[in-house]
This record gives C-alpha cells, sequence and structure tokens, in this order.
C-alpha cells in the first residue's frame, strides 16, 4: 500500500450560524473547508476553491495548519467570499437559509492545477453537477476514485446534469432525505439500490444523528452516530464526514468493502468532533489521537 | 446457566391499523401478545392480561401454539376485549389514536397468580403506572428483574406513581421522544443518564427505525435496526423488542452487560419481524431458525 493524496473541490464559505442556543459570526464554513481539514487527518490534501480579497487570513493559515496544499485555491482580488447564513429549528430537526450571497462562487469554475490532476482520490463537494462534471472532463484519459456529494436544489433543478455526473464516479454521499427525494423510494434500502442503478457502485446514505449505512457490492454496513454529549453545531458534519472517507482510502490506497467499511467508521469519529463546535474549531483542533481513540469507541459501542 | 420462565403483563387487545398504503381490522394487538410471544421464543412465557367474551378463539390458538402460560389471562364473559384504532401518518412520521374502548381493561387489576409470584424475570407493559405498582407489591419479599415499558400519557398524567415505579425496577425500556420528554433532555445520551438517577441501572432508549442504544452501568451499546425491506407497519415493533429482552434474559438467567447486549441484538431481530406484517402474522410465523440468522446478519452487518 503506498499512500495517495487527496482532492477536494467545493464552497469555502463565510458562515453566520445560530442554533437553538448559540449563534455564531463570519466564521469558517463551506463544505470543502470541512472536508479538506478532514480528509487532511490521514493523506495529504489538495484543495480547489475560491475565496474573496476579504477571506480572513486566520482562515487561510487555519487551512495551512493541516499542511492542505493551496495551489488550487483561487483568489479573487475583485470580490467577496461567498457567504451563507443558516438557523437550525428547534431539536435540529431541519434548518433556513436565511441569506445567501454567492459573491466570488458565482463565477467558480472548478479549474485543476496541472500537478492535480493525476490526483487518485477526489471529493466532489456539493457544488453545482454541470461543475462537477466539469471538474471529471480534467481528468480526461484518467480514472481518480471519485467520491460526490449533492443538495436537494441540484436534485430539483438540474437533475439530467446530476444524473451525467451520478455515471460518472465510484461513491455517492447522501443524506436519507435526498435519498428518497431523488429516488421516490420509501426506506433505505431500497433508495440505495436504485442510486446504485444509475451508476455509482458505492452509495453511502448518512442519517445524521442517527448513524449512516454503507451499501458496497460485497455487502452492507450500518454504525450508529458516535454518543456526543455537547452538540453545538451540525454544519459541515456530512462534508467532514465524506472528506474523511476519501482521505482514509487515499491513505489505504484502495477502496475494498473492508477498506470502506473503516473509512465510514473513521468518517463517523470525524464528523463527531465537527458538530462539538461551531465551525472547524473542534474538528481543526481535536487531533489525531482523539480521532483513533473515538474509532476504539466506536468498535466497542457496537460489538457484541 | 438455568433457563429460567419469563412473565408479561400488559393489554390485550383487538386493533383496526391503517397505514398510508393498507389498513387491517380486527386484528390481534397489545403489547403484551407482542411481547408474549417474542419472549416465548427464548423461554417458557407467562401472560397477565384481562379479555372479553368475544375474544376470538384463533388469537387464543396463537398464544397457546406458542406455549404461552395462559393461567393468568382473565376472561371477563361479560365484557369486551379492549379495542384500538389507529391511523399512521405519511412516512410513518407518527400516528393518530381514532378510537379506543377500554371494555374490560378499564377494571383491569393484573393479580399474578400464586404459581406465577417467583418468576424471575418480569416485564411490565406500558400500563398505568399504579397498575405496574400493584403487581410489583405481589412480588412482596422477592426480587425478580424487572423491564417496564411506559407511554407519554402516563409521563403527563401520572407522574409521581412513574416516578415511585422506576425506582422498583431494573430496566426501563423506552421510545427515544419519550425519554426526553420524561428528563426534560436534549440528547440521548443525557436523557439515559438522568433515567438511571431516577432509579432503573438499566436504561434502552429505542429509536425506531433507527436502532436502540443500552446504557449499563458497564458500559453503552448502541445497534442500528435490521434493514427491513418489506416495512408494513410498526405497531407492537417495541412491545415485541421488550418482550424478547425479558426473554433472552430469563433464558440465559443474567443480566450482566455482555447479556444484555445480545438480548438488545436479539430483540433488534425480533422486532424487524413484526414490522413486516400487520399483527403478529410475521413475528408468530418466522421461527427460532430466522431469529438466529438476522441475529448473524446483525453482527456481520456492525463489525468493522
Amino acid at each position: 500500500m503506498t499512500p495517495q493524496s487527496a482532492l477536494i473541490i467545493g464552497s469555502v464559505a463565510i458562515d453566520r450560524v445560530a442554533t437553538p442556543f448559540a449563534q455564531s459570526d463570519r466564521i469558517l464554513g463551506g463544505a470543502a473547508s470541512y472536508a479538506a481539514i478532514a480528509a487532511s487527518y490521514f493523506a495529504p490534501t489538495r484543495l480547489v476553491a475560491i475565496v474573496g480579497a476579504d477571506f480572513p487570513a486566520p482562515y487561510l493559515r487555519r487551512l495551512k495548519k493541516h499542511r492542505i496544499d493551496l495551489a488550487g485555491l483561487q483568489v479573487d482580488p475583485a470580490g467577496k467570499t461567498f457567504y451563507w447564513s443558516g438557523k437550525y429549528h428547534e431539536h435540529f430537526a431541519g434548518r433556513d437559509t436565511l441569506e445567501i450571497q454567492l459573491n466570488v462562487f458565482e463565477k467558480f469554475s472548478p479549474t485543476l492545477p496541472a500537478a492535480y490532476r493525476d490526483t487518485p482520490y477526489v471529493m466532489l463537494g456539493a457544488i453545482q453537477p454541470a461543475l462537477q462534471n466539469h471538474v471529471i472532463d480534467q481528468f480526461a484519459g484518467r480514472h481518480p476514485f471519485i467520491l460526490a456529494d449533492t443538495f436537494d436544489l441540484w436534485i430539483h433543478q438540474t437533475r439530467p446534469e446530476l444524473e451525467r455526473m451520478l455515471r460518472r464516479i465510484d461513491l455517492f454521499v447522501i443524506n436519507e432525505d435526498e435519498s428518497l427525494l431523488l429516488t421516490g423510494a420509501r426506506d433505505l434500502v431500497v433508495a440505495a439500490r436504485q442510486l446504485r442503478k444509475m451508476g455509482p457502485r458505492i452509495v453511502v446514505i448518512k442519517k445524521g444523528g442517527h448513524g449512516s449505512v454503507l451499501f458496497h457490492p460485497d455487502g452492507m454496513f450500518a454504525i450508529p452516530a458516535y454518543p456526543v454529549e455537547k452538540f453545538i453545531d451540525p454544519t459541515g458534519a456530512g462534508d467532514s464526514y465524506a472528506g474523511a472517507i476519501i482521505g482514509y482510502l487515499a491513505s489505504r490506497n484502495r477502496a475494498d468493502f473492508p477498506t470502506l467499511k473503516k473509512a465510514v467508521a473513521y468518517a463517523t469519529a470525524v464528523s463527531s468532533l465537527t458538530v462539538e463546535s461551531f465551525s472547524v474549531n473542534r474538528l481543526s483542533t481535536a487531533g489525531r489521537a482523539t480521532i483513533d481513540r473515538r474509532y476504539r469507541q466506536l468498535q466497542a459501542l457496537t460489538r457484541f
């Protein structure tokens, strides 16, 4: 096994987040921020994203602290960073987007630096499917292992592009609700089977605080969420979960069933850190030893 | 280890159930029916409940087929059996009770036949806490292992009696929502800790289609639901889950952490059968070999 690099493509944002209990403003957000930091615990990580001239220097330093390769991070000196403001409902049952300023993200065209085109493990965050396909086009001739995420807006608005993307990837990571929306299935097992017929040979369905389920050609695997005591903010949990998967697969340079089970367990441990603070604070400072300890606790928690 | 008997106290009912996809009327229902059949797969099972003169003979035969001891089943020749009619919401997100006819259940006083008073493993279904306490009184001097369930009505209406009951039992099995309602906690780990302070040294929190979590003095254990493909009706799933636990503990005559983990896994397998049909049909006909197979599948499904 030769450890490989992971490449993350997605949004880097400035967030304002309100939960039923607290709020925090102008914090580092965006799927790619969470995913890249998560992946960096396992493999050398490359990032393709865009920010504006206002992007705070401490947030750049935060990404650099994780030795994330920022050659693919475009900085638009004329624009402002993507801004998202959201508010979670009581009991965290859903959330409302209060404000979106796309800013530099509006004209984002994810162009891979030449040196990135041989990255063998790639995560496409939940950007527009047309942009996801544009990234895949750039691997022409190469066949990296590709993980992709999406969200309900693209299911409603750009379904043909989304379906084209699904035919071109290896691993689809999706929320339970969105898996039902996309397939029309009534339950998760049927949804996963239909998703695999649409293209990806591996599917992971995330159930938030209820864990996740892996569907691989060699079998199924289910894991509960790590039992967090201080739940602060779920933002980025799914992104760091997916980032940990691609990072772990890169570190092992394989995607067989036993390796994917371990990847999903590490992802469960990593995302449990994300929800323990606003932004990437806990995720970034927890350290690999804490992740390994939670991985072992998950083993103990589930064995009978 | 000497296998022991299990005793189930609760309701036997005639149900009418409507789901978003189908409905079924005048079917065998009631927590004690589901629990007793589930327990009977593991241990000799005794039943204390009440029915009316109208109770269909085939339903009696169904219970007898499982060799359930019916010496404690009161038959009131002047009354009618407890009747419940309910309708599940879309996606099975909650249900409405459309009609309740308490009938003979209104004057039910669970009196244990003398021969039942030495039963070492007892399940108190979600009947009124005053009746649950009345049953416990009848063990005077003896200390069986007691599992109890409850539901939101009793949390709202008879909380002091419920709290008295909780101080007298060993294992409390409760739904996630009800655990939060009863404790005021925001999440399951905190709820379980507070419930254990209220009395029972062991707590199991059920999360429906998302599995369950065991909190034991020696540790925590989490298990996903068995991935059912043909989900028909959730009625009785929690009751058969609890019945399987008390039956398994009786069969092993112990309640240590490893044994409870296995009991919870068997309960997960058993309740997955219950949801695959209306009433006890699938639960009753599946057979022990099917339960054992699902138990092993759950082991494979969760190991990494």
